[in-house]
This record gives C-alpha cells, sequence and structure tokens, in this order.
C-alpha cells in the first residue's frame, strides 16, 4: 500500500471542520494536526481524536506534513500565511480577492520556488471551478460571452452591512439570480448585463423592540454599493425564526457561456455549470482538499512554485491511476 | 508577432468542416489543407481559398504542418488513422468508442512516443468535457453519485435502424432526457437508473405509400437493443416535414454529481454541467480545435506520447498567457 496523504490544517473555522471532514471521506489521506491561533483546548473538532496545537508550533510538523491546506480569510491571513508557508510547505489555499489574485500569484510563486514547495493558490468554486469554465469556454467558443451568476447564497459582506443599521438588532441577506435574466441567456440572447441586473438582494431582518421598520426598509435599500443599485426586498422576522430558518449556509452560482458557430454565427450553443450547495463552505473545502493531493503528487514529480486550476491537469485531483480514469471516466 | 498554428484537417465531413469553420475563428491559427480520400475536387469547403488535397500526399506537408485534426469516425477510420498519423503528425481526435479507449490510447501513445510527436486522443464532449466533469466531480465530491443524460438530440444509430424497417421511407431519431428523472437527481435524491430509464426515444417516421403504420410502429417499439427497454414514441410525418424540420444536428445532455458532505452525509451538494447544442459536430470541432493548440504547446514543451482531456492543463487550450488568464478569468 501506498503511505497516506498527510494533511495539516492551518485555521479552524468553517472551511476548516469542512477540510476535516473531507480528509476523512479520503482513503488516501489522513489529518496529522489543525494548527490554530487560538488555545488549542478550545478548538472542537469532529474527531475527537484529531490533534490541535498552536500556530507557533507548525515548524516542528514540517517533516510530517505533505502539504498545509490554509483556511484562513483572504483579507488579512492570507496574504502574510501563502508566502510565509509556501516558504516551507506544500500549500493550497481558496485566496478569493480576485482583483489581488495577480500580486498574491507572484508573491507565494516566488517563496515556493525558493522553497522547492508546490502551492495552489484560488481554490474552490469562485476562483476555481467558476474560473475553469470561464476559460476553457472561452477559449473552446472565442465567438460568445460568458456570464457569472451567484446565489442564492448569504453574503456576508452584506449580512453584515444590515446588521449595522440603526434599529436592527440581527438579520442576514441573500444574493439571488435573476430568473428571468437567466432565461433570457438561455434561451441565445447575448444581452450586456451589470451586476445588478444580474442579481437581486433579499434580506431578513430582525427589528429592535420599538424600532421603525419603515425607516430601517429605507435606509437599507438606499445603502450605497451594497444595495442601492439593485432590487432589494426586506422582510421583517422574529430573533426567533431568524435562527431556526436562517441558520446554514447554502449557496451557488452558474457559470452560461454563450457561444455561436457557423458560418454566420448562425447556431447557438449555450453551456452551463451550475451549482447548488447546502454549505458552502464543506463545499470548498472538499474542492480544497481534492487539490492537496494534486499538489503533493506534482511537487513528488518535481513541479515547484505557485499553480492555479488552470495549471493542473484534473487527473491529478483523483486518487485513481490515470489506467482507472481513462476505463472509468473518459 | 508569434508564428500562427498551421492546422490540417483530415476527413471532411461535418466534423471537418466544423473544424474549418473553428480555426477561422481563432487568430493565432491557420488552415494549410483539407485531405481527403474523395477526389479533392469534388470538396467543398467553406473558404474558398482553402486548399484540399488527396490523402496520399499528405506526408509531403510533414514539415509544413503543426498539427493534423483527425475527422474521421471511430469504427473503422480513427483506429487505423490515429497511430498511422501519430507516427509523423502532432494529432487531436475525437475517438468515442467508450470500451476501446485504453486500446487505443496504448496504439496511439506507442506510436507517438516513438517519433516524439504529441497526441489528444477522444477529445469532444462525450468522451471530452463530459468526462473531465464526471472525473474531477468524483475527486471532489467521493461519496455520491455521477449521472450522464444524452440529449435532446438526434441518435445516428437508432436513426438507421428505423430507416432499416420494412415499410420506412426514411426517418430519424432523437434521444430524450426524461425530466422526471433529472428532477428527482436535481432534488438530491440519488437513484440507480439504467439508461432506458433516463432517456425516452422519439421517433419521427415518413411511410411508404400504402405501407402498414400500426405494424411498423409495433416492429420499431420491439426491436431489441435499440427501442425495446425504452419508452419510444413513433411520429409519422410526411418527407416533406421530415426534409423541413428534422435537418439540423442539434444535441447535448447533461453531467450531474450529487453528492454529501457533513458528520452525517447530510448536507447534499447538486453539481452539473449541461449542453445545449444547435450543431453537434460543429460544437466538437470547435473542442478539437482548442486541443489543437495544447497539443502543439506541449510538443513545443517537449511533452510527448498520447494525452486525454485528464492529462492536459486548461491553460493550453487558450491562446492567453498564464498572466492574462489569471487577471481576467480566475
Amino acid at each position: 500500500m501506498t503511505k497516506k496523504i498527510r494533511v495539516g490544517i492551518v485555521g479552524y473555522g468553517n472551511v476548516g471542520r469542512g477540510v476535516e471532514l473531507s480528509v476523512l471521506q479520503n482513503d488516501d489521506m489522513e489529518l496529522v494536526a489543525v494548527f490554530t491561533r487560538r488555545k488549542p483546548e478550545n478548538v472542537r473538532t469532529v474527531a475527537e481524536s484529531a490533534r490541535v496545537l498552536h500556530i507557533d508550533d507548525i515548524y516542528k510538523y514540517k517533516e510530517e506534513i505533505d502539504v498545509l491546506i490554509l483556511c484562513g480569510g483572504s483579507a488579512t491571513d492570507l496574504p502574510e500565511q501563502g508566502p510565509k508557508f509556501a516558504g516551507s510547505f506544500n500549500c493550497v489555499d481558496s485566496f478569493d480577492t480576485h482583483a489581488k489574485i495577480p500580486e498574491y500569484f507572484n508573491s507565494v510563486n516566488e517563496a515556493a520556488k525558493l522553497s522547492g514547495k508546490t502551492a495552489a493558490i484560488s481554490i474552490g468554486w469562485d476562483p476555481g471551478l467558476f474560473s475553469m469554465n470561464r476559460m476553457m469556454l472561452e477559449a473552446i467558443l472565442p465567438e460568445g460571452k460568458n456570464y457569472t451568476f451567484w446565489g442564492e447564497g448569504v453574503s456576508q459582506g452584506h449580512s453584515d452591512a444590515i446588521r449595522r443599521v440603526k434599529g436592527v438588532k440581527n438579520g442576514i441577506q441573500y444574493t439571488v439570480p435573476v430568473e428571468s435574466a437567466i432565461n433570457r441567456i438561455r434561451k441565445g440572447e447575448q444581452p450586456d448585463l451589470t451586476t445588478s441586473e444580474k442579481h437581486l438582494r433579499k434580506c431578513f431582518v430582525v427589528a429592535e423592540e420599538g424600532a421603525n421598520k419603515m425607516e430601517i426598509e429605507e435606509t437599507i435599500k438606499n445603502m450605497p454599493n451594497y444595495f442601492a443599485d439593485y432590487d432589494t426586498v426586506v422582510h421583517f422576522i422574529s430573533e426567533e425564526e431568524l435562527l431556526k430558518n436562517h441558520g446554514k449556509m447554502p449557496h451557488g452560482g452558474f457559470v452560461i457561456r454563450s457561444g455561436n458557430t457557423g458560418e454566420h454565427n448562425e447556431k447557438r450553443h449555450i453551456v452551463e455549470f451550475s451549482l447548488k450547495l447546502e454549505s458552502n463552505p464543506e463545499f470548498t473545502a472538499s474542492v480544497l482538499t481534492a487539490y492537496a493531493r494534486a499538489v503533493v503528487k506534482l511537487n513528488q514529480e518535481g513541479k515547484t512554485g505557485a499553480l492555479t486550476v488552470f495549471d493542473i491537469p484534473l487527473r491529478y485531483l483523483s486518487p485513481k491511476s490515470p489506467e482507472e480514469l481513462r476505463k472509468e471516466l473518459l
């Protein structure tokens, strides 16, 4: 039997927990430890036997870990941790600040090249699986347009914005793709659509006792950047209902390529990639875990530096051999 | 400016014509010649200026061609042409006899390794894009099931079977995915479904004058392998209607992965990749053309032998640089 892939998890929030669950689903992998900035005894992992260590101890485990999965946030954690840990470990992360990807790629690439390690950056579903479809379908159907829709799912940033409104006790915001826009594209139209034309914003708000609900609704709907440009719906609900019905983290979305071929571009083709996820962090974690396998195999083959979903052949994601894949799945 | 990728087309049926059209859409490519077994003067290409040559002359153009796109059939053309031409050219083909892929891969691989050429085999949408999704999604969500649906689209084999029935003048068969089966899967059920439970067969038949239509319908519906196991609908139409409404080659289908995560596998995720194609051969040709670009670049980097969609990093399909791809599409 081949040796198992030894995984370290850095950061134990929803995604970190999802990676622990995903590693448990993959027989060729095992969890070495969770590394945290918190007091290790305060972290409750899924498996009682899982080792939890303080992040400062991570370098002691350099020889025991084949790949680190970085589960911190893109705002402050990853810009520091990505290049730092790529200097000593193979890494996978879900860096998702689209505008800063080129800069982040360069800093991780430099560190990983120096250390001879391999790092897959910006892994997940967007960036990630959605990017693969956008890229691949543009190459296949150069005459055409890409559309990305997000939702229905919770936006953390917009939920936070609601909760800052005066008189709001609690709240959550769902980004919802506009059905009529999707249908136009599915029919083969290629309209120019802004993000606000493709999405509406559904808010569930718990008002403080005696608060002016009309005022809250107006404040939310007119909030610049977050809501003003969108069709926004505000529902007032009880705190009880919020906790009961809105505690999950569903998400999803679509990438649609509408493209043309033919002597006069008269043949239309619609290609769609869609996700309906009951747990956004657990699905993202499952993508990270599959790419962790790829990173270890690529490093063993001598491929070093930073890589993205565009650079990694799909077969590296699977525990199966190339022969098995060709026989069973091609 | 970089030199254009010089493409040769082998075989000029619907797919070959689609490749010619696709090359015209890609500024970094140019068509060197179409090679045919027919009399070259009998082949009418899209561009009047396109060079058409007899297949026997192909080796004279060895130095002028960067990649051959083989547009013959999987039954008899490709098993012979694939290994033969991989002995002298970089090649791309759409070999689609699933059961014989391992054997075909080995024979092309051996030839291409010997010649130092690169050959992408079984390229298209199934095998091809559908295989990529089946493989990738199984690796990401190991607990779950894959479903592949084909259609609505024309099946050549089943259309031929209809036309062999006594009293049938002409006919066409559409494979249609069963909506209720798709909906069960989309809802998160993971039923075991046979091909016949997932598809129904819709036949449009032109009867000869005086033929017994009831007998024709019964014969079709009871034909073993082709129709007996399926819900089959037979519509009798006039030859005029057949020519007017059934002359196109639409196709499509879905790959759906229904998978689970969570401590008790309680979170369901549905991932779907779907195609709605107005021209099956032109879309297939567009996939072949994008992979032709990949094959040339991989060969320049020293990667030789046979490859499938599982082996080729997506970025090779695009004319854009890795930097552009990360900036624009990740």
